[in-house]
């Protein structure tokens, strides 16, 4: 079947954050495609993946980055698609880079950025997006939110005890 | 005609950076409702106004804050639809407050966050949701595209002469 | 006996930090009780906690969260009883995004915000609040003082030595 | 009568943030004094006035400063009682080092921080605690809150017509 | 005759900073093009000004952007000339968002990166590259550094007057 | 003899740090003593200890703090002698907060604030005070120097070879 | 009469900072030279400078400076006299890249950091300094602060009517 | 054969990140130095450094320094040659430091600042200024980023398998 959610990243070195996407893709049993996208060192890679994207179904685009970030911006110049961008944090400014690269866009261009390496919230958002169309979808997603709910008051019945 | 849009912000005060948004809807010619939900002066209309969105047919809520901005964070917990956070410039902290309460979500809940006071670029990505399956909006939105950069061109040729 | 101080988290991750409110609390014999509340995953859990707080005895709430960190912020939109917010650090942005998202709290509804990971200033501080009216625990109060000088100085005159 | 609060602040120059503290007493016609005492110019007159607080009747003591900020923290170190800091925006580094200085007390003597300018709260805030022994200020408290919620829904109310 | 150095910005907004970098080059009288090139509003047009840089004779670029300010990073990912950037300040993070996404650029493909709004620096940094393979310009640009100091020394001269 | 040089800090937690201030003072053979005085749990000890330091021979004081970080501001406003301030990197703000307490002094009361961890220049600049009236330290001083600069020269011979 | 103290700035645009260095000088009758030593448009000037500051009689010098703000550093890396730097506000960074580029000195080579902006301050740490050899100047520094103090407590005075 | 590119930093403990500058100019196989210059210990090195540095042949100097870090600004202040800075990543700021007292120089004295640790793009910016009078080299260089591009599409290919 083919993907509806295109996850990239800058580098593989983001793919312990980015998996987590995938996770939750899996959860919610929709296709998506994984790979890395270099905007600063594949730049024709970046133009034909964006260019392409739509025509072959996809209909969410979830870019990592981190430092100067700029896939997620870029992506979303080229592409009309839904970009998500997820700032990954970096050693040297803990993030706060590929965060500021990632939400400052200017007018015309918007990348609906998450948390520094929230991932998973960046595929339950596509997640939110695809259920607006799909209404099994959105069931499924009222059951992932009611499970979140009941294991934090297991958690905190525990803890009253 | 049902609005598909919420616009919604902490206080008035926010409403010229919020009104941008409204004007992006209306270029689209997509209906919307635009007020004031206070997360912390109207909790129980928070609660209610995000309880009920889905149910009375919007499709993304864009929700601007300033300051501690906990509005489209707690939108987002209660209600499923994909919501839209626009952190607003404050007079003292330039809107990093904002920024950093709304983007750093917990994994669960998410908002998609845009630049400060980013509110048009909220809209745009409404409308890149809707016209997911919106053919006609989808054709409107390349249109807009084509001419932004057609606006760019112009003033370069000017500056080249 | 029923407790004056409620300890809550927004996760139990939370719970190595504000277990040290809980710990000045035993040291004052003050009854409290300490769960786990999630402002994001259980918002109809928060506010019903904030909205019997008061008639079930509680005279002040504690409350605990890292990142977006809506959770006291809200609990004092709900409750009119003194509300105590400890930011917890966070490993992405060292809890600055906790701290902005609960001390930036606008007009009309204030959260006597603490030090970064400060669970046991909020417990003291709700202790400095009952013994307004309570001379034994103001007289406890003043004996904790004294042993906490006692300490630096015997510290002091050891390093004079 | 016997003033209840002390409204302090560091210079002159934070008046008229301060007083917005005072206009909320005035609401609740709580007895309050005001007046200037400095950490750094008369520290003899900061320790004098601490020491004496709790003595000539004060339950709460409210504190401005603004830059390196020292004024709450240092009346907590001397007096018991609950004393609430607000951190006075400054020309250079818009309030950061007043926030800072006043909210990273170490364990053992809190001061309850508000906003940046948060001097409305920090008043309201010792309106919550005097409140906790006072039926007829937690029913005014009450009715603040809810003309607060009124004028938001007005608000709303017009801009939605 | 065939510009050498090409000052390229992300608006027309940028004009005021940027026309800074052109009197640079007018005095040193060093040809150069100056026009606008939209990273995200004009992406095929940043790719075409990138790949027939070098080709047209151009040895430096000079980008200013603001914001997330992808364009030095990205003509300096298309193209292989040196390329210097300009972050410019911008009215929301004060141009620290531009200067993180300017300079934290991955390993293999740098910017040089100068201080904020420093179109002027820009321009002398190319007049050095430029400088190192023409001896004439060599010659004008320690002139220039003379001018400078004597103005510097003027100045001292009338103030300890 | 009679100490010249008082190096206090807020707690023994900074003593690995400060015991460097007191190395220095060693190699130049100065008299010091050291010891443990908080602002916050010891004021009266502060006090006390402002007020009699110039009366019983020291000539500069060294104080240490993290955090809120008010020891050093709080002994220049009791004392009149010069008054050295070390931040002291902390857990949380990584010493931001401790730089921006110390530093930020306002007008009338200076703090003589170095590095993050500094101890080992608060020292050194003492030193300069001391010998600006003892031409056997500044001689010292000037071998310092020069052993420093002996240093790095060898270390650059052995890295050029 | 010979100069005791240096003041020095980078660019005569300094002047409004640091002539308050200058006037609390005059107060105290303390002969100083005033002048502008840019340590990158004259680095030859500045080891000048620094290299003679001590024969001519200089005790303290007091550099200010924003931006890169190498001055002070550089001074003190030159002269063994006391090194007192003002980081100077920026229109950009606020100042904070003054701050952190003269506070930050490694060890061996110390610059005395005041308050951004702080030149009075400065001038009254270099007081402090001449003072301890200087006990007209002691008595004088005590009736400086006893006048501070006196003018607080007539503004409390009035404040308190 | 005599070096066409200096490699300096302020401390040994720079050299393992200054090292990778070194290993991509083997790379390219084009002559450098390498050493220790310090701008606070070695003042006069700095100088006669700086000085002789055109005369001998070198075409770009790569300065690495951290905290104050005014190497690389005094280097440009005293030599013509473009002047490329790495702000070295340090224990307290995180090298945010570093970065602001490189990047931030005053109009008239460039500094070509790259990435907090980003000695390999300083070094491939002193290749990309060579080559502009090299074709073997710019040969050379196109090579090596065809190499880095092919090496994310395989990383890409084997992720997407």
């Amino acid at each position: 079947m083919q993907a509806k959610i295109g996850i990239i990243m800058g580098s593989d070195s983001d793919l312990p954050v980015m998996k987590e996407a995938a996770e939750i893709l899996d959860h919610f049993k929709i296709e998506y495609e994984l790979t890395v996208v270099s905007a600063h060192r594949t730049p024709k890679r970046l133009n034909d993946y964006a260019q392409t994207a739509a025509a072959k179904g996809l209909k969410v685009i979830i870019a990592g980055a981190g430092g100067a970030a700029h896939l997620p911006g870029m992506v979303a110049a080229v592409s009309n698609l839904p970009v998500i961008g997820v700032p990954i944090k970096t050693s040297k400014l803990s993030g706060l880079d590929s965060l500021y690269s990632i939400v400052q866009m200017p007018p015309g261009v918007p990348v609906a950025t998450v948390a520094i390496n929230g991932a998973q919230n960046a595929a339950l958002l596509a997640v939110q997006i695809l259920a607006l169309n799909n209404q099994d979808l959105e069931q499924k997603q009222q059951e992932y939110r009611q499970e979140m709910e009941a294991k934090v008051l297991k958690t905190a019945a525990k803890l009253e005890e």
